[in-house]
């Protein structure tokens, strides 16, 4: 007999919710997840036999540090940096013949994806902290610029590398809280991200301002507050990654454009005006972000009237067996790549490639050859 | 027994396509209008008894002139200025109890207005014209400071002004070819708009830029080009628009913004490449874009913040009845008004108000409260 699954999700209607979820499978093996959030259940929650990982929940974010996170926290509250990478989730899932193969690592929106369980594994001391618990998913950004999903540049960062953020029960998802999961972190040597301190509400006001003064100069993401049971989330970013944010989508604005535009420009309005920026602190900001749109578009643009092939740029490295298994998935996806190098390096393949950005090439070709548009 | 509807639309079943009309009243009469366009039927066509009042068409853009103008027209091309106001239709309906009512003025999605009926017959000579061509449309665009839908300042335009840019059959909606068009409307006195001339598709391209970089100098919107028989038109505009559009929007950033931005955008991105803009020009380009947007966003903001009322700033004159049952209409589709000024000059009315953005404020007192956005 199976677990109550009802009870395991707390809904009323377990079959209500399988609907949603896709199958999927991975080395041979079945397993389900969810793709979109539903009756309280996060989006890439995973079922494999019997086990269950819960998705990662949505972290509200504050457009205006004073009063929202007054109003948001009524106890301490942890400042932590938040990392621009991909979200990873990892677990050591003991069920039927997922047992065999010991910790797994899940994307956002619930994937199994090999290159990133055998970059972490290999990495980081994941077994000697499953040993003891088995019950927790440890959660974290997969940062730096050799990982195949995203490219943010992180200085003390030469390949990849995995922060911790979050321990959290892998059944119910609930997290532990902020202080006991640093120290078990630092007890098992997980690294973790940085800790701007713990703060009163208010306090915390002022110590996020600095901290994002401190980010924004370093061009880095912003932070994640927390409230000392790690229950309540709140984030807040950094005018350089909403600029940064607006470079990668118009590089490919066919592809990115229009999801990323309007909200980086709502954060950057309401951060002037928390800020009380003079006119010309305020223009400068306008103009930085003009650039940081229309710049790489028109040298988009260009390229494909070139001839030049477009897309996002990366660079990848690992075990050539594991990558091997990376491009084939991407080809299953549709993806399109141009490799722009393949070399060995020792034990490891390295893999410069990029992933073409169809909606971009095709639209920008339309346009240049004097296509119209209705609007 | 009425009209073959099917024959006067062209379409298979005009059952079909009547379920897409919606009812409306005015003046104790009731008529039916399309919403949308639907069957090859124009959005805004208008059926008042057994009369019908076709819609405009709408207009293809194009982002780049060169190959555009040349792949979209195989013969002359008259090239005439686009004006920024809204878009009028005048008719003079002879069916049942209309035709008591004199020419009346269509907008755009197909309501009748009274305050446009009123205005264009009180300045323009339609009542000759329709004696003579009571089968026609006369379509403008309204124009000026003092209107109660668009705001763009025109100098040479002290209150509202009424210029045509095409005279249309009323039931079948085919237009008249450009030069017999513009010669009739000069024998009836009837104000048209600006003709930069008639060029063949490869000088069309020059003159246009040369028109372009004229209007844009002058804050002014575009042009429309038309092939010689009127059926083919394209339309583009100057960066000036471009701006003053985002500008407008993004006072408004909760009602107007999101739809505006991305589109914008991408008519500066194409416009910078044709005209092979240098780093130079294109940063300068780029840092106005930026002030469009963040500028007017961060005084709205701000004028949140002071508890000041928010929204489109309009002044309208005309005839005190006309005037009141233009507001009970805005009443009627429940529109929040703050009026500034009311005050009459000799037999007309002046009335200074504020359509005040509910969105914007509402969204805008919510972010500054500290209200939490899930992106």
């Amino acid at each position: 007999m199976g677990p109550d699954w009802a009870a395991v999700f707390g809904v009323a209607d377990a079959d209500d919710l399988f609907e949603h979820f896709q199958a999927e499978r991975y080395r041979g093996r079945e397993y389900r997840y969810l793709p979109d959030g539903r009756h309280g259940v996060e989006r890439g929650t995973v079922i494999l036999g019997d086990a269950v990982v819960r998705g990662f929940p949505s972290i509200p974010r504050v457009l205006v540090l004073d009063p929202g996170v007054p109003e948001y926290f009524d106890g301490p509250v942890a400042v932590e940096e938040k990392l621009d990478g991909y979200n990873v989730r990892v677990a050591d899932v003991d069920a039927g013949d997922w047992a065999e193969l010991g910790p797994l690592a899940f994307t956002r929106s619930g994937h199994v994806c090999r290159y990133t369980s055998e970059t972490v594994r290999e990495r980081y001391p994941l077994a000697d902290f499953f040993d003891d618990h088995s019950d927790l998913q440890v959660c974290g950004e997969l940062v730096g610029p050799e990982n195949p999903y995203t490219a943010h540049d992180y200085g003390e960062v030469d390949s990849v590398a995995f922060r911790v953020f979050d321990l959290r029960d892998r059944e119910t998802g609930d997290p532990l809280p902020v202080a006991e999961r640093r120290a078990l972190c630092e007890e098992y040597g997980l690294e973790q991200v940085r800790s701007f301190g713990t703060y009163d509400p208010a306090g915390a006001v002022a110590a996020v301002g600095d901290a994002i003064d401190e980010l924004d100069e370093r061009g880095r993401e912003g932070v994640v507050l927390a409230s000392a049971d790690g229950e309540r989330r709140l984030k807040y970013t950094t005018s350089a990654i909403h600029r940064s944010d607006l470079e990668h989508a118009f590089a490919l604005p066919f592809d990115y454009g229009r999801e990323f535009l309007f909200s980086r420009v709502i954060r950057e309005v309401f951060q002037a005006v928390e800020r009380d920026e003079d006119a010309e602190a305020v223009r400068e900001r306008a103009r930085a972000l003009g650039e940081s749109i229309l710049l790489p578009a028109v040298e988009t643009v260009r390229a494909v009237e070139r001839g030049d092939p477009v897309g996002d740029e990366h660079v990848v490295r690992g075990d050539p067996e594991v990558l091997d298994h990376l491009f084939a998935q991407f080809r299953d996806q549709g993806l399109e790549l141009d490799v722009r190098d393949d070399r060995r390096e020792g034990d490891e393949r390295v893999v410069e490639f990029v992933k073409l950005a169809s909606a971009t090439r095709d639209k920008t070709e339309y346009y240049l050859d004097g296509g119209t548009i209705d609007e």
